[in-house]
């Protein structure tokens, strides 16, 4: 695989193609329904992308059935049998001390890591499964922590926002990771060239955050990346506003802005429900609209918001929401599948590289 | 006026009552409509509580004849003449320089500094009435910095939220300080005498948020202070829940969980509008339902989240919203009114005096 530095644009020789298939590894006993969502999910994927090659682990006694009934699916899969299942409540310690080595949530990423898969898909819990991926892949060369990505709908359609908390933290030089990782994997998503890149801020005019954010807008500036736009810092409010592709900010407060704004979704989803049901007019105003709220209501769907890439590991991995129904599921394994087909890892190396070329010695851009 | 340590019921020796009056400065050019909301704002303030004595700082030119139009008022109100009026995209540092001693913000804390006034009330811009209040007012004994509560809609009713950005970064101590301030305002707000306090965290089982966070978790512990309940850690999804009476965070993530949830109000919002506009059906059922739209909107109203409170400081200044009408302003009259009434700075020193007596050696916490 050529590495072309400095070229965002997706072209011909910017992909996948010189390999046939697209290898996806699933933990078919994550999240919320297990295998009755996951194996179904393949099979829509599968359905959608005729080159993936499926291993499916989990407990073999309960996948071989519904596998069955899915022949396609079956014909491009490969079943491996895994004892342990990680619950949705485990602590991640525990998880690594009963699941390392034999649950299905491990085998899944152990085989992106000997090289078997290309990616793993897990609707498992988001604290397990970012334990046992960074103790299996390792970070990437050039990068110390891992970050989680959501992926946020916003009026302008959806943005990214990293990270929402893998780390808590996070010095200027993390935070330009976090932007390189964060365009490249919205160059792959939205299919542009250079995402617009907005550092989390708060406006007060003077108080203009903490110093390792103002250093790393300092260094964004500097480097001049060809592969993102720096457009400087961006409020709590610009992320549902769609003001930047990528919106960069350490672990707490991005897991904050994330939680704050479920619950506020979710909240205002109450106040309209109390509202639609306060008369007979407001009732009937509601059976007519209903295919509005329906549609609101999928907009504001968890699936959407909840799912999320993890950057920064030797290898990808999906992290699809628990409660996913098969068509969310679905949209997470398309997800991995356009990372693996647009060479995610490679985009953010051949980025890193460039800018460890260009970085100025630290003195400089601090002054 | 006695000092009850420990007292936080609202009992009759509890409040200001041997105050005749409550003296209250208001910066009438403050806001996107300066005198024309704060003085009709002041008349109804005025009709809810005959006690407020009023001064009115602002250019006398423009206030005089609005002043002359409520005679109850005028009564009851002496105008200040200010000859600078403070910009709302003014920077904080460019409006101390300008405004000091002649504008009508500084006007209105400096009536308080002075003790002829018990509480400024503003609309004027953030930043700038926080420079001004911190410099003139300075922070009271014990308390290191400033902060800004917000009062945060929640499915509950409301809850305090603070610190929404008047610092940056928090110490384990300076936690406990906000969780002190809070919830003595809590305890005026709600009318209850321990309100429940949490401290904001990122859910992930491991990542159990900063060292800091840690800390002041164990502090509020130890403590156990007798007019704040500590109910642990709450995430972001719980502020709109309305789990803690007071939500206690530092002010980068606590401005930014703010205007996050702001932001996704308003984007819910647009979804909505969207939505019911599709076709005949949808447009039928909004009409139909639009009382509800309207209580929906109103309960979703940036003048409720977007007020405040300062704490900290040696006076009580109140924020209102920037776009606030009459009716708005006169609740951060009224707000003014309660704070005073009740005796919030007391109640502060008198926690704080209370948690010093008990505060172990760093060491033996910390362990």
């Amino acid at each position: 695989m050529p590495a072309k530095a400095g070229n965002a644009g997706r072209g011909v020789g910017d992909d996948n193609s010189m390999n046939d298939t697209v290898r996806i590894a699933l933990d078919a006993m994550g999240g919320d329904h297990g295998p009755t969502v996951v194996i179904p999910a393949a099979a829509i994927a599968l359905g959608r992308h005729p080159d993936i090659r499926f291993s499916i682990h989990g407990d073999e006694a309960v996948c071989g059935p519904i596998l069955d009934a899915h022949p396609a699916l079956k014909a491009a899969s490969v079943l491996h049998h895994a004892p342990v299942s990680i619950r949705m409540d485990e602590k991640p310690s525990q998880a690594l001390r009963q699941g390392r080595g034999k649950s299905s949530m491990w085998l899944a990423i152990d085989a992106v890591k000997t090289g078997e898969a290309d990616c793993a898909v897990s609707a498992g819990n988001t604290g397990a499964l970012m334990a046992m991926a960074t103790f299996c892949l390792r970070t990437m060369a050039k990068i110390d922590r891992p970050a989680i990505a959501a992926i946020w709908p916003t009026l302008r359609g959806e943005s990214i926002v990293l990270d929402v908390g893998a780390t808590i933290g996070a010095d200027a030089p993390h935070l330009v990771d976090l932007a390189v990782m964060g365009s490249a994997m919205a160059s792959i998503m939205f299919d542009i060239p250079r995402p617009t890149v907005g550092l989390l801020n708060v406006g007060t005019e003077e108080v203009k955050g903490i110093e390792d954010v103002k250093l790393a807008g300092r260094m964004l500036k500097e480097y001049d990346f060809p592969n993102l736009q720096y457009i400087g810092y961006v409020e709590g409010d610009d992320i549902g506003r769609g003001t930047a592709d990528v919106v960069v900010t350490e672990g707490f407060s991005g897991n904050i802005a994330l939680k704050t704004a479920e619950g506020t979704a979710k909240q205002v989803g109450s106040y309209l429900k109390a509202a639609m049901s306060r008369n007979w007019r407001t009732k009937l105003g509601y059976l007519l609209a209903k295919s509005a709220f329906d549609a609101l209501r999928e907009k504001m769907d968890p699936k959407t918001v909840n799912g999320g890439v993890f950057l920064g590991l030797n290898g990808i991995v999906i992290k699809s929401h628990g409660g996913a129904e098969a068509l969310g599921y679905a949209s997470a394994i398309d997800l991995g599948y356009d990372m693996v087909k647009h060479r995610l890892l490679a985009r953010i190396s051949e980025t890193l590289a460039r800018g460890e070329s260009m970085r100025p010695a630290a003195g400089e851009v601090a002054s």
